[in-house]
């Protein structure tokens, strides 16, 4: 069995932002030499995600709008209290920030319109991270 | 180690649909033939997700008026614009088109009322698939 | 290859409760003798929901504020004809009973603010279960 281990870095420029990785996470996948086994997508923070969706400008768009329109930026919450992102802190746990995904035959099973997407919600950040696990044979 | 593929193909119905996959899955776990491991039940899909829970004919209704509600078909997404489904792209992306059970002793290791349910967001659909992998020992 | 298995077993006070499962799931890890693998952690029932994020007092009571909104116990769900707790399996659902955490050097690869929560949605109950199942080499 293998089990390959990378980092993604980047930095963010607003507040909410979608970033595609997709590309980054296949090229790991290829580079990891695992033919059939997952791929573990994996945000270590606390107030962004991780989805799969079509990357498609509008939607793009549609998922930011949804997150502040269901977790509320500048809500009355109360971790706001001591700082001013629990809306995407909150969107983190519901949404989650981890995705696993299948690899065969060295690579993703992934659907046409499932782009890996990081939904930065409490930027601009100078250091994000993703790590990308691949585990299989 | 042993990794496992199998696709479940099916068609749906109506717009918006819950197919119970959970027997056929748990057909796949036992032709895997693995004893302790995991399963990934992955629809390759950007319209589509993956939930665990109880098959009790409210609660399948509850969910659907759910995510009518949460997600708003019909709403003015930027995504609306060129398609007519932004409601299933957003519920897809967040509530998430993958689920992982553990497989212990060959069996999913789910509670009582956990069944595997496929949820349709954007049918009728002739041509739908829910990956199972099953990885293990 | 290495599975190891073994449950949390605890019981809840209120209808709504976090319990921080981070030190257990970690001590569960290091006891697994897994150095790089996944860890996956599940919840056999479909009325909690595991997440990750920050254990701070008043974003973990913003949390249960919000499953409330976007959940709405009492509302009028089919489900809550027969039962009660319409919303704690909806949200369970939605939010997902597992989450998936990369091992790597012996250790979960969790941020900073990434404590893992158990959120019990229709408690008290006296037997709640969280499986913990660490694979890899």
């Amino acid at each position: 069995m293998k089990v390959f281990f990378k980092e993604l870095v980047f930095s963010t420029r607003s507040r909410f932002e979608v970033v595609d990785i997709t590309e980054r996470v296949e090229a790991l996948v290829a580079e990891s030499g695992v033919s059939n086994g997952i791929c573990v997508v994996h945000a270590p923070h606390a107030t962004a995600a991780i989805v799969l969706n079509e990357h498609e400008a509008g939607l793009l768009a549609d998922i930011i709008r949804l997150i502040r329109e269901l977790f509320k930026p500048g809500g009355d919450w109360r971790h706001n209290m001591i700082d001013d992102n629990a809306h995407a802190h909150l969107a983190s746990a519901v949404i989650g920030s981890t995705r696993v995904v299948p690899v065969k035959d060295g690579r993703l099973l992934r659907g046409t319109w499932q782009n890996i997407l990081f939904i930065e919600m409490d930027g601009p950040r100078s250091y994000r991270r993703v790590v990308v696990e691949v585990m299989g044979e």
